[in-house]
């Protein structure tokens, strides 16, 4: 399973400081341990990036890129951004994210042939966040078939059912399961899959966060799920997905397997 | 899924000493903690029971339910001992446990049936402890087969696709998962599955045995699984549990739901 990290996003206090000033280290420093934890991708999170979006996306490309040998992960609303940071990218980046509507797949798909990257698409359309795992499976198929017109593999293709808060919308998590397994009927290669997993426990107290999110990443892990936008630094996350790695019989056990 | 303690053995030191004695006193402490932690079922293993077995299981079923409403796991190799500890059983008895051997079969499905209680089964027989899921399936199957010629519904066999340790035999847990998964496919209603959760983790460092064993519980349950004779007292253990039905939306979420 993919390991996205979600740590580099411009809302955080240090970090934000960072990219409108340009200021690198700080945003190096993370990437590395970020790195050394075990993600795969980073996701970088210029929010809506409306002002000089594709300007901070490419340099944040460049800058991250020239330091740590790691993909990563476009995120912003601004498609100028998205496309900026695609210039400059080396390796295959994912386009973090297009909705289901036609307007959003319409414009982002080409962009993800264009550059042989990938692209994560959310089962949200102009009904807004599906209600059962129906809803989402109507809006994977959308997407998938929205790739497949623009020539895009459904394996660049990463669909994420939005993971809701237990608290609040405690009936949601089981129809995100559900609605996974049925993805695996949409296309031969099927889809991937991915999830922001912090959703899950958002206004939960802290001290239930990280374990709403790894017993959440075991459940969906075992329902087949691809990749996780997640924190690579929570040590007991990422001891969860080592086990399971173990006890899969992926990784080859050792008694210092956690070290 | 049931939560059956594993404490109440003869081979632990104190427990052994009072079930000697004839002393009730830490035997009821510790039963009443299980009960407190969760446990739905407590096994009551006196090892092969072969000297005064019967005597000593009746006293300790008596002893344990006339202090604490639970009913019990009968655990020993002496048939007699698990008769007398039938006759003495109040509520559906658990009796532990059969292998997939005629002999064993034949002597044990009667008394399930006459006492209306449930039964392990092993996936384990004269050729030893099977290799793969297939051999796991196919003395399942003769289980289930036995059950039915007896009367016994599938609903009251439990069937133990015998977990092994990771360390040395890392593979297996796998062959368990997947062998799980297809025992639903055996009857209708399916028959019960069980595991004895701690054996994963058997000679793995004791700082590795509860995230082992708590990692391995979630992807069992995912699989299906029924019940699991565990230690309810691991409390993190008891926590990845809770957080499994707050995350399927089995009990109701509150931010107070480990309390």
């Amino acid at each position: 399973m993919l390991v996205v990290a979600e740590n580099i996003n411009i809302r955080r206090t240090k970090l934000g400081k960072a990219m409108k000033e340009r200021n690198s280290e700080p945003i190096i420093e993370v990437a590395k341990s970020l790195k050394e934890a075990g993600a795969d991708y980073l996701d970088i999170n210029i929010g809506p990036g409306t002002k000089g979006g594709p300007e901070l996306m490419e340099w944040l490309v460049t800058t991250i890129q020239k330091e740590v040998e790691i993909p990563l992960c476009l995120d912003t609303k601004n498609i100028d951004a998205i496309k900026a940071g695609l210039e400059a990218h080396k390796g295959k980046a994912i386009i973090n994210s297009t909705d289901g509507t036609q307007e959003q797949m319409n414009k982002l798909m080409p962009l993800v042939k264009e550059f042989n990257a990938a692209i994560i698409g959310l089962t949200l359309d102009e009904s807004g966040i599906p209600r059962d795992a129906n809803e989402r499976f109507q809006i994977a198929f959308n997407l998938v078939t929205k790739a497949m017109e623009f020539g895009v593999s459904p394996e660049d293709l990463y669909i994420d059912p939005i993971i809701l808060p237990v608290s609040g919308m405690q009936d949601q998590v089981n129809y995100t399961i559900e609605s996974m397994e049925m993805f695996s009927q949409l296309s031969d290669p099927p889809p991937n899959t991915i999830v922001g997993l912090s959703n899950v426990s958002q206004s939960s107290p802290d001290e239930l966060r990280s374990l709403l999110n790894r017993i959440c990443l075991i459940m969906l892990i075992c329902g087949g799920l691809s990749a996780a936008i997640m924190d690579p630094l929570d040590k007991e996350l990422m001891a969860a997905l080592k086990t399971y790695d173990i006890l899969t019989n992926k990784v080859l056990y050792a008694h210092s397997y956690l070290d």
